[in-house]
């Protein structure tokens, strides 16, 4: 570690908040010409060409698919980046915690008056069940410990079948002994091919009929018209889902008119908690570099994530 | 610790369940002619005379106020008598956490069709907010593990000021200077002459236009007609309340109509949940007993609870 004080810049506009998240991880805010940290921090504006002092920049998104296609990368082989990677998943997963309570304890349904025994049979208990992670990634790991602190049993579900802590792990080649030993699913995962209508009829056939199923992830991942076919037989307690396929879901769908399917039009990250969270990762990151510590969510060459 | 098996007696019906508990925590299951203890599984049947050889009783309910009315505590003076109290702490937990992600993620508003700049405003985050638990019993216990793994900060009033694992406590004579510091209120604190209307206008009026109100406790806890006041003018964010006063709370009172008043009609600890809880606590006292150790939730024959 160095007794130079870290100088970071911020960009493409001068902002104070930023400014201070530096202060406060223990770096100095100063000038791009004798930066060597680079805070951006609007995603639509592409990155300048970087002086020679600049060592480390910190993205402002999770998601680098289009920065990549920008070739800045490329350009500036002697930069260290870091993507925003992680940094929402929090409220992604407050978002999937939510809508799961709100399904297993009968909240989607909105009283009008006292009428505790039909609201009783209604109301579940999350605490003592098991839950599938599918996706054990950053909202999986905000996810598990409050599962866990409820008294949750949690199959995390990922590619590797790597440990993942407080849960029990399957990896995704073996997802097919997951469903009928669960209560919930949470789905959490990446789209991809492999994930696409990962929950279908046979699926949805094995869950029970108090199992919820929510999806913060990617619409792609639940066969739409199964689901609705599965709702309307009662073959499952619900659903919640803030990712819909086809998204966004349009008027008239089947999903809107089903009481026990609970949607938000993809806001688990709304736009409002983006700046905040950026913040927080820049003060770590600042603190992390400034002590000599490899940043958070640096970026793979190799890998392109 | 004895070498001889603890034998402990169910009634007053015989249940396979309850032995098979009494078995799982090292006991075994025996008539009342000879057994040390006795669970009881019904809160209308009267205890009756018990033979000298029963040591513990076992009571099926957590409140014992009219338990100890009976005088049955009174007949037996050689018997250690536990209640149910905190077995029942964790579904109520589940279902302050439920109305608060409900409250704060806008899942109270039903959404109808896609429109993510609306559902975007009314989300909020749970996590990195300050939220006082008011009543750190056994629903504090439990739902306070699950605030901190959310990244909810916890200020939790009691009357002791005693710690609190993960909070920073407030003892309840000093519980004005919690409500400016706060985010979002948790009510789990018993009904008593001091905790009667603790959440009134004044109080209304130091909370903040984002804050949620949860109440799990006793409808008293807050003055009704001051809450409709403050959601009416916006002064909060909305109120989640299994509980209410007047309760039932009557068709046509203006909190049925109210968006951002959630109303559950007490049953956050519905009746389908009682037993598999009672069993859970049997089983543990029974272990307890068993290994020479205080079981939980002794009644203080001083203290009357």
């Amino acid at each position: 570690m160095s007794q130079d004080a870290l100088v970071v810049a911020v960009g493409p506009k001068p902002d104070s908040d930023f400014d201070a998240a530096i202060t406060a991880g223990g770096g100095v805010p100063g000038p791009l010409a004798r930066a060597t940290g680079l805070v951006w921090t609007d995603s639509r504006s592409p990155l300048p060409q970087l002086p020679a002092g600049v060592r480390w920049v910190q993205l402002p998104f999770a998601g680098i698919e289009g920065f990549l296609s920008s070739g800045a990368l490329a350009r500036h082989p002697q930069v260290v980046f870091t993507s925003a990677a992680g940094a929402y998943s929090g409220t992604v997963a407050e978002q999937a915690l939510g809508l799961l309570l709100a399904g297993v304890r009968g909240l989607w349904h909105r009283e009008g008056s006292w009428e505790p025994a039909s609201a009783a049979a209604r109301t579940g208990r999350l605490g003592g069940s098991t839950v599938a992670v599918v996706g054990a990634g950053g909202i999986g790991r905000d996810l598990i410990p409050a599962l866990r602190a409820l008294g949750v049993k949690v199959v995390a579900v990922n590619r590797s079948g790597r440990p993942v802590d407080d849960a029990v792990v399957v990896p995704a080649d073996r997802i097919d002994e997951v469903w009928p030993a669960v209560d919930h699913v949470v789905l959490a995962a990446p789209s991809t091919a492999e994930t696409r209508a990962l929950v279908n009829a046979g699926v949805l056939a094995q869950l029970r009929p108090h199992s919820w199923v929510i999806n913060v992830a990617r619409g792609s991942l639940i066969d739409t018209d199964a689901l609705v076919d599965a709702l309307r037989a009662g073959r499952i307690g619900g659903v919640g889902l803030d990712v819909t396929d086809p998204e966004p879901l349009p008027d008239g769908h089947p999903l809107w008119s089903i009481p026990n399917a609970i949607i938000t039009p993809h806001v688990a990250n709304p736009p409002q908690h983006l700046r905040p969270a950026l913040l927080e990762r820049v003060e770590v990151n600042v603190r992390r570099v400034a002590n000599g510590m490899e940043p958070l969510a640096v970026i793979d060459r190799d890998r392109g994530y």
